[in-house]
């Protein structure tokens, strides 16, 4: 990938080679928010750039780049979105720089360019269903020996098919995004009876989510092997967790208000065009699955992934490192499953992959699991101690590809926690 | 209730202490949809209504009533929908009608009357989260000796909390929308290995579901005495399921492709204030509920719920009879419980009782039940038997309050399964 005439660090997730979208406005400046993209610490605004033609000849309607999300570009289709992205990385690249004018037009740049940390993001999409799978055989299992029998971790279905369940649109959030702990019901060990609190469990779960780029009609399910067609991009995903409230709520018709408090997302969306030179292999699948999600041509993305956990007037502390290749079923092989039965999906649909969890314990992707239930709390250099989260914890997910010298990322996925906003709660 | 000069038949859900809302357009026309109400076999035309000038003064920005959903007119607020439901009674009331001036007035009549069997009607609202509780001792307690232990049929947890999980939003159908039957995997008796094919256990869910009138903001919960001011009206739901697909799939998430092809709902949404005359006791509750979920005024609906089946080429069987106030968690403490974590709502969310049965056979809400699992088969006069719906077997719910000689209904919720459209699933 060429080098561009704008500054962009070494270590930038935001390289030429990226070019993500995503949805701002300035910071507090209450106006409208619309399309833009990120490259190095700059944010772009696309439907500036539209107005002074510098999007010309790509069939887009202004409207579009206008918008509260991303749904009305995403549904343009692939034919047109790929070619803006290969426009703005030609308006940006070093080589291009004469014959694009973009670098010599301090008035347009004024207009569309904005500084990364003055800018406030949104949530990408509007979310019409969101799904969360349970792909990581390792975090499966983790949490199968954890609450039932170390024996028999993975339940008999979970070679079978990629196991889900649907989530909450309403509480879904952009990075820096505040985390209100949860009251609820739960069981203290010595009681039959629940008793009603605060979460005393609060957990995250490192996920990444891909979105829905082309809708179907109920009754055809999309073929494995044509999947990639449907999904526009990627995110990461946090999907927060109360364990105490979600081990007495969750059978037996799974989890609930254990979860549907909140899940953050980054706010970039990285197209798969962008995440294409880091497919690598994904692991093999035994026993046999059926061929329905068998795929020609099998494989998974090369993501490095990390997750600092940050008290409150604490330092930093990197607590997990893993790889989103670890997963056992693609996002392929979900798609096709979600849709066999005939369930349609709509443009802007979210689809998680579960927590990604690694086989040695500094690659889990949960306190839960990095912290074994409780019993092997995470330490600080201050003495510090975590095995869930307090109020004023901030955690802080990151994502990247990198190859050839050329990186690919999300960006920071982050969130704080506080205390319920109710007075009455707050005591 | 007034008599209308609209002829209504005796027998009608909708009389004119009804006035649903709904959205519609003329059939076959593809003209836009529209806001309407229903009087007898009677659709009114709320826009065309408005645009006479017959709506005035009620503050009713004109875009809510030429919109494709409910959403914007609903969330004007119960102050301005309870007027225009009391102006349409007003406006059709035998005594009033020298003074509205709509009975001598065919002019309008021909623009804003159309016949009931000559509309389109579509899903009323757009679904933003779309959950499904388990709220009926009775149907908690049949499912749980069919698949677990008839002698500790219900969880632990289900007398405290009303159990729920978030379903599928995209595969929400109106109804006479068809469904067709899912594909998947699902497990023989005699082999540990699961195999693919068309769900040989399709069932019918008989439930009802309440729909949002006004938002909350996330980490607010919604107080168990308010709870209905949070509710705009009801609709009956058939949560169609898959057995077979479901029994495979469940653990440890709960419900997912069993579910998610499609869940119908009626058309029209009645109201809270057109179901107030038919409040009635709730069951009560032992053990004793946590404080959140206390009532200081406890009570239920009246409604009569019934199930017709009728195959291809036979006849229409009533096959249970039910009633709504059979729930052991009302519709508040629904509410209440599933905002008590801080998950926010929005206008037109929907939220389904789950099935609901009574306590004797003929009062149960599934062919699981009605049928026990395949063993107890529902008989035809022709000799046709069913222990689950075959292609071409319409599924007809009903469902209404009667007090007094009023009637308030939900009209017909049917739906019709047929087979997969994909030419390689059909052979």
């Amino acid at each position: 990938m060429a080098d561009s005439w704008i500054e962009i660090p070494s270590d930038s997730d935001f390289s030429l080679a990226n070019i993500p979208f995503g949805v701002f406005r300035p910071r507090g400046k209450k106006l409208d928010f619309r399309l833009g993209t990120r490259v190095g610490d700059w944010v772009l605004d696309l439907a500036a750039l539209e107005r002074e033609g510098y999007l010309g000849g790509l069939n887009l309607p202004s409207s579009t780049l206008s918008a509260e999300s991303l749904n009305s570009f995403i549904a343009l289709g692939k034919g047109i979105t790929k070619k803006v992205r290969t426009r703005l990385q030609e308006l940006l690249s070093r080589e291009n720089s004469s014959e694009s004018g973009l670098e010599k037009d301090l008035q347009t740049q004024k207009k569309a360019f904005f500084k990364a940390d003055e800018v406030e993001m949104k949530v990408p999409v509007e979310v019409g269903d969101y799904t969360d799978f349970y792909s990581s055989k390792e975090h499966a299992t983790n949490v199968g020996s954890l609450f039932r029998d170390p024996k028999n971790a993975l339940l008999p279905n979970w070679k079978h098919l990629p196991v889900a369940y649907h989530g909450r649109s309403s509480s879904l959030i952009v990075s820096e995004d505040s985390v209100y702990r949860p009251w609820g019901q739960y069981k203290n060990k010595d009681s039959d009876l629940p008793v009603f609190g605060p979460s005393r469990q609060i957990d995250f779960e490192l996920e990444t989510a891909f979105i829905i780029g082309k809708e179907t009609q109920r009754g055809y399910p999309v073929p494995v092997d044509e999947a990639e067609d449907y999904i526009f991009g990627m995110v990461l995903l946090n999907d927060w967790s109360a364990r105490d409230i979600q081990a007495w709520e969750y059978v037996p018709l799974g989890p609930f208000l254990g979860k549907n408090f909140a899940s953050s997302v980054s706010p970039w969306v990285i197209t798969l065009e962008a995440l294409s030179p880091f497919q690598t292999e994904a692991p093999p699948q035994d026993p046999p699955i059926l061929d329905y999600l068998k795929e020609k041509q099998r494989y998974s993305y090369d993501i490095s992934l990390q997750i600092e956990l940050k008290p409150e007037g604490d330092e930093a502390l990197e607590i997990s490192k893993t790889k989103f290749q670890n997963l056992y079923w693609t996002q392929a092989q979900q798609l096709a499953h979600h849709t066999i039965n005939g369930c349609n999906i709509r443009v802007g649909d979210l689809y998680a992959s579960g927590t990604i969890s690694g086989s040695s314990r500094d690659s889990f992707g949960s306190l839960l699991e990095l912290c074994w239930k409780g019993t092997r709390p995470i330490r600080w250099p201050s003495g510090e101690e975590r095995c869930f989260l307090e109020d004023g914890d901030r955690v802080i997910m990151r994502g990247w590809g990198e190859k050839d010298r050329s990186r690919v990322g999300f960006g920071e996925l982050s969130g704080t926690i506080l205390p319920s906003p109710v007075p009455s709660f707050r005591g």
